[in-house]
C-alpha cells in the first residue's frame, strides 16, 4: 500500500511538472507575439491536466504532488508525519523528472532557468495563491466532498494563473522542478527559496482558516458521486 | 455559526474581487493588442474562480458574495432579513478588500477607476445579467439542486462576460469594489449607482420569474452528489 | 404546468438567442483582426450559456429550445404532438425576441442579416451538426442519464462551432432568430430555409440511429446525481 | 448487442476524426497568423467533442475508438480478444470515414497529408501521451469510476495537445485517419508507422503501471452518478 502511494506521488508530480513545463514550451513557441495568449494556453492545459492527475491518483496516494498540502494534511491529522517525510522528497524528485521529460519531448536542453521572479508583489501573490489552494482542498475534504477536489483544484489553478501576478506556483516541489527548464514556465534558482517561503506562509494561514471555518471533519459521502 | 458565515462571506467576496480585478490586470497587461482576447482571459479566470469559491463557502454561508442574491434569498424565505443586513456590508467590504489585494499583487495603486460605463445599452445589459444570475441560482435551489450552483454560476458568468455589453457585473458589491482599481475591470464611481439600480431591477424581475416557474421549494437531494 | 412549460421554452429560447447573437457581437467588435479568435469567444460563451439554460429549464419544459429536438421527442413518444405544436412557435418567437434583445444590449439595429451561408459544404455540415445534437440528447435520455444533457449539449455545441464548416446552427428556431441581426452570428433570410431543411434531414437520420442504438428507454436514475 | 457495439465504435471513431480534422481545418483557416491560437481552438473542440462522444457511446461499446485502448482492455480481461479483433478494423475505417467527412464539410479534397512528424522528440511524446491516456482510462475503470471517463479523457487530450510536442495523437486509428487530410491535423503516411509503434510502447508501459497501481478491479458504483 505505502509503496504504491509513493509511486503514485512520484508519477503524479512528474506528470504535473511535464504538463506545466511542456505546455509552457509549446505555448511560448507557437504563440510568440502575445504573452497573455501563451499564458492562456499554459493555464488551459494545466487546469485540465492537473484535474485529471488528481482523479487518477487520489485513491492511491491522496494526489498531493505538493509539500505544502502534505504538511497541512499532517498538521490536521489526515496523514502521518512519517509518510509525509517520504512524500516530500518524492514530490520534489518527481517534479524534477517531469520537467526534464518535458524538455526532452520538446528537444530543449535541461538547464537552469534565467527568469528572475522574486519581487515583493510576486511573493505576496504566492502567499495568496497557496492560501487559496490549501483552503480549497481542505474545505472540500473536511465537508465530505473530497471527490470534488479533482475538478476544483484544476479550476482553481487555471484561474490563479491569471489572478495572481506570479502565475501561481503555489507548490514548493513544482517550484524546484521549474528551475531546471530555461523556458516559459521556468524560475531562476535564486528565486526558488523566496517563493517557497511565501508558499509556506500562505499554507500556514490557510491552516488557521480551515480550523476556524471547518472545525469538524465530516465523513465522506458513502456513495461515490464523484466528478 | 453566524460569525463563521460572516467570515465566509467576507473571504468569498474578497476572493471574487481579487479574481475579477487581478485577472483583468494580468489580461490587459499581457494581451495589450486585442481587447477581446483580454476579456476572454478575464472571463476564463472568473468562471473557474467563482465556481471554486462557491464550492468552498456554500456550506458555511450559502456563498452569496452578492447583495442582490441575499435580498432575493430573504424575500423567498431562505434567510432572515437580519442576517442579510449583516451580509450586505460584509460583502461590500470584502469586495473592496479583494480589489485592493489585487492591486497590491500587481503593484498598481489603489485608485478610483476612470472608466465610465453608464450608457443605456449597458444598463439594459445589467438588468438582463442580474435577472439571469438570480434565476439560475434560485432555479437550482428550489428544485433541490443547490449543489450544482458552483459550476452553473461560474459558467453563467463566464458566458455573460460576452453576451452582455456591460461584461456582466450583476452584483452591487463587486460593482463597488471594482471602483477602486483604475484597470481593465474598473468602473468609474459615477457609474456605480446606475449599475446598482439596474441590477436591483433585474433581481426584482427574476424574483417574480422564480415564484412563477418554481412555485414550490423541493428538498435538497439527501445524498451529496455535488459537482 | 403546461403554461409554465411554454414560458420556460420562451425564456430559454430567448436566452439562447441572446447568448449566441450577443456574444457574437462582442467577439466581432472586440477581436476584429482574427475571425478564429472571435469564433472561439462566441463558442466559449455559447457552450457555457447553453449548458446553464438547460440546467435551469429542464425540469419545467425539458429545455428543448429547438424544434428538431421537439419533433424527435414526439416521434419517440417522449411528448405529445399537441404540446410540440405549441412548443415550435414559442421557440421561434423566443429566438426572435432574444436576438432583438441582444441587438438592443449592444446598441445595434435589429435588421436582416446579409451573411449568405447556403453552400453545399455548409448544408452538409448542418446535416452532421443536427444529427450529432439529436443523437447526444436522446442517447442520454434513453439511458437514464438525462441529467447529463446540460453539460453534454453545451460541450457538443462548443465543439461543433469548430468541427463543422457552418459553425453548427443545428436548430431551426435559432436559425430564424439569427436572421434578424446583421452581425457576426447572423444568417441572410435566403439561407434560412436551406439550413432548416438540412437540419431536419440530420434530425431524421439521428432518429433512426437512436432507435437502432438505444432501442429501450431506461428509467432515469432515482437519485438526482446531476451535473 | 455485438453488432450495435460495432456500429457504435464506427460512429464514435468517425465522430472523433471529424472533430479533430474538422476543427483543425477551421482553426487553421480562421486563425492563420498564430499557430498556438489555432492549436488552442483545435484542442478546445477536441476536448469537448471527445468527452461527449464517450458519454454517448460508452454504454453501447465501451467507447474506445482506439486500438491501443482495446488491446489493453483485452489484456486486462475486460473484453474478449475476438471482439477486439473486430473493434480495431472498425475503428480504423471509422476514422478514415470521419476524416473524409470533415474534408467534405470544409470543401477540401481528401488527399494524403504532407506533414512529416516523425522526429525523436515527437516519438517520445507519443509514448508519453499514450501512456497517460491508457493510465487515465484504466485507473478510473478499475476503481469503479468508469462513468468519469468521459470528462476525464476529454480533459486529458485537451491538455496533451499542448504538453506533448506531437500534439498527442495517442491512438493508432486516428493516426491512420489523419493521414488522408492535407490540413492542420494531418500526418504524412511515412510518419504513421513510427507514431503507431511509439503509441504501442506507451500503451504497454501503461498496462504494467495499471497492474501495479490498481491490482484489483473494484465494482462500478451501483448508482449512476455519472458526469
Amino acid at each position: 500500500m505505502n509503496s504504491r502511494a509513493y509511486v503514485a506521488e512520484f508519477l503524479g508530480s512528474a506528470g504535473l511538472a511535464a504538463v506545466v513545463v511542456g505546455s509552457g514550451i509549446a505555448a511560448q513557441t507557437l504563440s510568440p507575439t502575445d504573452v497573455g495568449l501563451a499564458l492562456f494556453e499554459n493555464a488551459f492545459a494545466t487546469a485540465l491536466g492537473l484535474g485529471v492527475l488528481i482523479a487518477v491518483f487520489a485513491s492511491v496516494s491522496g494526489a498531493h504532488f505538493n509539500p505544502a498540502v502534505s504538511l497541512v494534511d499532517a498538521a490536521t491529522g489526515g496523514r502521518s508525519w512519517r509518510s509525509v517525510a517520504v512524500y516530500i522528497p518524492v514530490q520534489i524528485i518527481g517534479c524534477l523528472g517531469g520537467a526534464a521529460l518535458a524538455n526532452a519531448m520538446f528537444g530543449v536542453p535541461t538547464a537552469f532557468s534565467t527568469t528572475d521572479r522574486a519581487t515583493w508583489p510576486h511573493l505576496l501573490a504566492e502567499v495568496v495563491a497557496t492560501f487559496g489552494l490549501v483552503l480549497v482542498i481542505f474545505a472540500l475534504v473536511r465537508t465530505g466532498r473530497g471527490n470534488l477536489a479533482a475538478p476544483a483544484v484544476g479550476a482553481y489553478i487555471g484561474a490563479a494563473y491569471f489572478f495572481t501576478s506570479s502565475t501561481s506556483f503555489a507548490n514548493p516541489a513544482i517550484t524546484v522542478g521549474r528551475a531546471i527548464s530555461d523556458t516559459f514556465a521556468g524560475i531562476a534558482p535564486a528565486s526558488v527559496l523566496p517563493f517557497i517561503a511565501a508558499q509556506l506562509v500562505g499554507a500556514a494561514i490557510a491552516w488557521l482558516a480551515v480550523r476556524m471555518l471547518y472545525p469538524v471533519r465530516e465523513p465522506e459521502a458513502a456513495i461515490p458521486a464523484e466528478v
